[in-house]
C-alpha cells in the first residue's frame, strides 16, 4: 500500500465497503460520542468521516490528535447505518474505521480555526495565511479563480492565440499610475520599472508579425491602498490582434468573455448579446460609463418641461445657461410593489444632501379622485399640466415617482448615476441574479484638464482617432471620438481596449495636441514609436481584468477573498514579512542609499 | 469583404482558383521579372505570391513597394503553370493577381534585412528586435517555445495538477543567488524583492491544503552575465505534490517530461524510461552530475594497474595516499572508424595542457606481429602484462586507446569528466539526434565549504535528509544523503527536486549543522517556518528549467534564438532603454538616493 494513501479524502464510496484503505490528512473536526471517536479527516478533495472504537490499537494515538494535525489513518471501511447516512457528503455513505493511525504533524493550539470559519481579524488571517487558505470558502474560491483562469486560456487558445510571457524587467511605461522600480546593479543609478501592463510589448509583437497574442499578464502598479485594488501585482486578460478593425475584437472578444462567465455563472442568465452603447449614450442614460444595466432606470432630459415652468430655481438656471439641463431618474415600482410615496421621496432628498447636494426633487404620483395625480413640491410649482406631461413622456402611474436634477450635465452627472443607482437598490428594481454584459463604445479621444488647462488623452493615448490624421487635422480635438471601448458587467468596468493608432506621424500629431513635441515621443516611447517606422500592421485589442472577473463569478467583494497570498492595505505582505530592510552590502552593490529621512530605527 | 483580408497568407489552394480574395502582409521579397512585378506577400502564416501585371491598375502602386512594407492586395487567383509549381510552399500551386493595392504601412530602409537572415550583430538584432523577430527562423523558434510551454501546461492538467500563480512582490529568497530589490515607497528604507523562485510559496501552498501545485513561474536573479543565462528574468515549471515520497514524484513527472519531449523531438528518440543514477555513480562514470548519456565512454577506476608499477608518478602518488586513485577514460573506436593512434592521443594530452593540466597518459592498442600490443609511454613503464591486464578489463581492442588521470578525486573529477566529453566528441561518438533523459539521484546533504572551513547544504536545505532526524544526529554529515534528484538531458541540468524537510525540528537541526542558529532559521524563513508547526504535509517536488528544455528541443546554443525580448549581456534592453534614469520626485517617494559614485554624469 502507498506511505501515505490509497484514496484521496473524497472517493470512498458503498462499493468500497469492506476494503482496507489508506487516507492521510488534516483532522477536521474531532469529536467523542460516548467512547467512539470521530474525526472528520480533510484533504483537499475532501472529507471522509474516521471512526476509533476503543477497542481499536489505534485508539490511544486518536485520542492525542487535535484540530489540524496531519494523520495517515490505515482501515477498514464500513457502511454507515440508513440513520446516520450523510447525503450532503460524498463520501457520507460510508465510514472508515481506523486500525492503525500515524502522526505525520502535530499542530499548535490554532491561532484561526478552520473548522467553522468564523470571521477573525485581517492580520491574523494574513500572518497565518496557510490556516486560512484551509478553509473552505476561500479553498473553494482560489480554485475557482484557477478554473476560471483555465478557461481563460482555453477559450483564448482554441480562438487561435497564442500565449506569450513579455518581460518583467523593462522600462516606465505610459499608463500613467506609479511605476515600481528595481535599481540596476550593473547600471548603477538606472532603475528598471515593472510593467503597468504590457501595452507596448504587445504592439510590438504585432510588429515583429506575430498574428494573435494573448497573455494572463502580471501587471504591477504603485498606488495608494483602495478598497477595490489590492497594492502591488494584479492580473489581466491581455489580447491583441492584427489587421483587424474594432468589430473584429468585438466579434472575437465577445464569446469568449460570454462563454467564460456561463461557465461559472451557476445557472445565472450572461447576456447572449452584448449591448453597444456608444459612451455619451451611457453618460445621458446610466450617468456612468459603467452602467449597472440589471438596473432598469434610464434617465432622459426633460428641459422643456421646467423652462418658463413655475418651478423658479429650474426655470431661472435654464434661462440663465443654454447649457443647462434637466435630467429626469423614473422610478418605476415592480408589479405589486407598495406605491412609491412621499416619505421615500423625502428619503431620497436626504440622501442626496449627505452627497453633498442642495436636495432632489421629485413628483410622485398617486390617485386621488379616481384619477392620477402628480404630488410634492416640483408637481406643485410646475402646475397639474406639465406634471401629466412629465408622466406620460416617462411612461410612469400611479404608485411611481421621479427625481429631477438640474445644471450643467458634466457636473452633476455622475451624482445622477450614483442617484439612479440607490433609487435602483433602494427600490429592489435591480436583478441581482444575472450578468449583463454590455460594450460601451465611441469614448472621447481627449478630454478638457481643467487642474492644467489644457487637452489631455481620455483614455488610450495610443488609440486610433475616429477619423485618422485627417480628424485630427480638422476637428475640434475635444469633439473626437476615439476606436476605443469598454466591457462593462453590473456596474463595473471588466475589459477595455481599442483600435491602436499605428501610422508615426498621426502618432505624433495625436501627442502634439495633448501638448507633447516629437521629441517626447520618441523619448518616452521609443521602442513603439521606432517600431511603427518598418512596416506596422493595423492593429488592437484589449485587456480584462481578471481578479474583476473572478469577484464577479465568485460573488465577493473583496479582493482578498479570491488572492492566495494578498498584502494588507498597507503594502506589507504579513506572511513573508516584505518590505524588510536591505543589507549594507545589497545597497552598496545597487549604488543606493536610503534617504535619512527614510531610515529605520 | 473583410476591411484587411479574406484569407491569411496561407491559405490559398488551387481550389481557390478564380476567386476573389484579399490578402494583407509584409512585401517579403519583391522582383522585377521583364515587366512583371512578384512580391512574396508574408504575414504570421505563410507566403503567397503576388504577380502584378503593368497593365493593372494597382502597377503604378506596386512600384513602389519595398521590403517590409505592409500592403493590402485584392485580386484573383490563378493557377501557375505547371513549371513554376513551388511544391515547398503551401500556396505554391496558385499566384494572386493584384488588382487593387493599399499601402497600409511603408518602412524606412531597413538596418536588418528580414528576408535570408543574415548573421547581424547582436545590438543591431535587439534595438530593432520587432524586425529580427520578423525572420523564419526566430519567429519559428517562438512559437515553438509557445507550444513547448503551452504542452508543459496541458500534461500538468491532465496529471490532474492545478495552475496557481505566486506573488512576483515578496520578500528575500533563500536561493543562494542575488536578489532584485525593489523599494517600498509605503514603508520607505524597505525593500521587496523578487523571487528567485517560487521555493518557500509553493511549499506554503501544500501547508494550505492544495494537492498538487504547478506554475510556469517567472524568476528573477540578480546573477553577473553567462553565457548560458539571460540577465534578469527565466522561467521554470515548476511543482510540488503533497502526501509523496520520492518515487510518487518519479512516476508523475517522468511522463510529462517524456511527453512534453516527444511532442517536439522531431522523431529523434528520446529515453523511454529515464536511468536512475546515484550521484556518486555519476561522479565516477562519467566526471558530472549532469552527464550527457549520448556518449558511451563511461570511466572506471583502475588504481591497482598502476599501484607499485613502473610508471613511477602513478605508482608514487599511490603509494603516499591511500586516497589517491587512477581512472580510466577508456576510448573505443566506433565500428569501420579509423584506430585511434598516437597522433590523437598527443594531441588529448595538448588539449589537457591547455586546460592547465600537467598532461593526460594514455595508451593506444595495435596489432604488432599480428598480435593487439599497447603503445606509448605509460605502456612501456608498466609493461605488457599490466597494458594487457587493463585491455581486456576495459573491453579495449586494437585500434582502441585510453586516457589515464591519477590523483585525488575530487580534485580531478571534472576535469575526468571534460576529458571524457572531449574524447568522446573528437572521435564523433557521441550520437546526436536523440534525447538522453536520466534521474539523478541520492544528492549528497551537505558540503565541505573550504572556503569558510564549514559544513554547508549541498544544495536545497529544504531537502529532506535520508534517515531523517536520527541520520542528522548519528551521521557524519558529509556521508549523509538527501532526498534530491535532478533529471539531465544530454549534458544538461533540466530539472532539480527533492522531498521537502516538513517537520520543524528536523528542519532547525539541519540547518544547526550548517550553523544557522534557530533564531536565524525562524528569520530568514519564517513564514514557512511557522507554517510546519500547524500541521503540515509530507510534500515534495521540482522545478524544470523552461529556457533549457526549449533551447535543447530548438536546437539552439544561445537564449538570444528562444527569448522574445531578451537584455543584452550587459542587462540592457536596447529595444525599450532600459534601465533608464529615475525622476527626482520618483526617488524622492522611495526615499532612496543615487549613491554619489554610482550617479550619471
Amino acid at each position: 500500500m502507498h506511505r501515505y494513501r490509497s484514496h484521496t479524502c473524497a472517493a470512498l464510496r458503498d462499493t468500497n465497503v469492506g476494503e482496507t484503505v489508506r487516507l492521510s490528512g488534516w483532522a477536521h473536526r474531532v469529536r467523542d460520542h460516548g467512547g467512539l471517536l470521530f474525526i472528520d479527516l480533510r484533504d483537499h478533495y475532501g472529507l471522509t468521516q474516521i471512526v476509533v472504537d476503543p477497542d481499536s490499537p489505534a485508539f490511544k494515538t486518536a485520542e492525542t490528535i487535535r484540530s489540524e494535525w496531519v494523520v495517515k489513518i490505515t482501515g477498514t471501511v464500513k457502511a454507515r447505518s440508513p440513520e446516520t447516512v450523510n447525503p450532503k457528503l460524498p463520501t457520507g455513505a460510508v465510514e472508515l474505521f481506523a486500525e492503525d493511525i500515524e502522526i505525520l504533524s502535530a499542530s499548535k493550539e490554532l491561532p484561526l480555526p478552520v473548522f467553522g470559519e468564523l470571521d477573525y481579524p485581517e492580520d491574523v488571517r494574513l500572518t497565518y495565511r496557510f490556516l486560512d487558505l484551509r478553509r473552505e470558502t476561500l479553498h473553494r474560491n482560489i480554485m475557482r479563480r484557477t478554473q476560471i483562469i483555465a478557461a481563460m486560456r482555453r477559450r483564448m487558445t482554441e480562438s487561435a492565440f497564442t500565449e506569450f510571457s513579455t518581460p518583467i524587467l523593462t522600462a516606465s511605461s505610459p499608463e500613467g499610475a506609479r511605476d515600481f522600480l528595481v535599481p540596476s546593479r550593473i547600471h548603477q543609478g538606472k532603475f528598471y520599472a515593472l510593467p503597468q501592463a504590457p501595452q507596448q510589448y504587445k504592439q510590438l509583437i504585432m510588429m515583429s508579425g506575430f498574428d494573435r497574442y494573448f497573455q494572463i499578464a502580471p501587471c504591477f502598479r504603485d498606488e495608494d491602498p483602495r478598497a477595490d485594488r489590492l497594492p502591488g501585482e494584479f492580473y489581466q486578460l491581455d489580447v491583441e490582434m492584427s489587421f483587424v478593425e474594432q468589430e473584429d475584437i468585438f466579434q472575437t472578444m465577445e464569446p469568449v468573455i460570454r462563454g467564460v462567465f456561463e461557465d461559472f455563472a451557476d445557472g445565472k442568465p450572461v447576456s447572449q448579446t452584448f449591448e453597444r452603447i456608444p459612451h455619451a449614450e451611457a453618460m445621458r442614460k446610466y450617468g456612468s460609463d459603467k452602467p449597472d444595466l440589471r438596473n432598469p432606470i434610464e434617465m432622459s432630459a426633460v428641459t422643456d418641461a421646467f423652462a418658463g415652468s413655475g418651478f423658479k430655481v429650474f426655470a431661472g438656471m435654464i434661462a440663465a445657461d443654454p447649457e443647462v439641463e434637466v435630467w429626469a431618474i423614473p422610478a418605476k415600482r415592480k408589479d405589486g410593489q407598495d406605491a412609491i410615496g412621499r416619505a421615500f421621496c423625502d428619503r431620497m432628498n436626504s440622501w442626496a444632501q449627505g452627497q453633498g447636494q442642495p436636495g432632489l426633487g421629485y413628483i410622485f404620483w398617486r390617485e386621488e379622485e379616481g384619477a392620477v395625480a402628480g404630488a410634492g413640491p416640483l408637481a406643485k410649482n410646475i402646475g397639474p399640466e406639465r406634471t401629466e406631461g412629465l408622466r406620460e413622456k416617462l411612461g410612469l402611474g400611479t404608485g411611481d415617482a421621479c427625481f429631477f436634477v438640474a445644471g450643467k450635465p458634466k457636473t452633476f452627472v455622475s451624482f445622477a448615476g450614483a442617484a439612479r443607482t440607490q433609487v435602483g437598490e433602494e427600490l429592489d428594481l435591480v436583478d441581482r441574479d444575472q450578468f449583463k454584459l454590455a460594450w460601451i463604445i465611441d469614448f472621447p479621444f481627449y478630454e478638457w484638464d481643467e487642474e492644467l488647462k489644457k487637452v489631455d488623452f481620455a483614455h488610450n493615448p495610443f488609440s486610433m482617432p475616429q477619423g485618422g490624421m485627417e480628424a485630427l487635422q480638422t476637428q475640434d480635438p475635444l469633439s473626437l471620438k476615439a476606436f476605443q471601448y469598454d466591457i462593462v458587467c453590473n456596474g463595473f468596468e471588466i475589459a477595455s481596449g481599442g483600435i491602436r493608432n499605428q501610422q508615426p506621424e498621426t502618432m505624433v500629431k495625436a501627442f502634439e495636441i495633448a501638448g507633447y513635441s516629437r521629441e517626447e515621443v520618441e523619448q518616452r516611447f521609443g521602442g513603439l514609436y521606432r517600431a511603427f517606422q518598418y512596416g506596422a500592421p493595423p492593429h488592437g485589442g484589449m485587456a480584462a481584468g481578471v481578479d474583476r472577473i473572478v469577484m464577479l463569478l465568485c460573488g465577493v467583494k473583496n479582493l482578498r477573498e479570491i488572492t492566495m497570498f494578498p498584502m494588507n492595505q498597507q503594502a506589507y505582505d504579513l506572511l513573508m514579512a516584505a518590505p524588510n530592510e536591505a543589507s549594507p552590502v545589497q545597497l552598496k552593490e545597487l549604488g543606493i542609499r536610503v534617504a535619512a529621512a527614510a531610515k529605520i530605527t
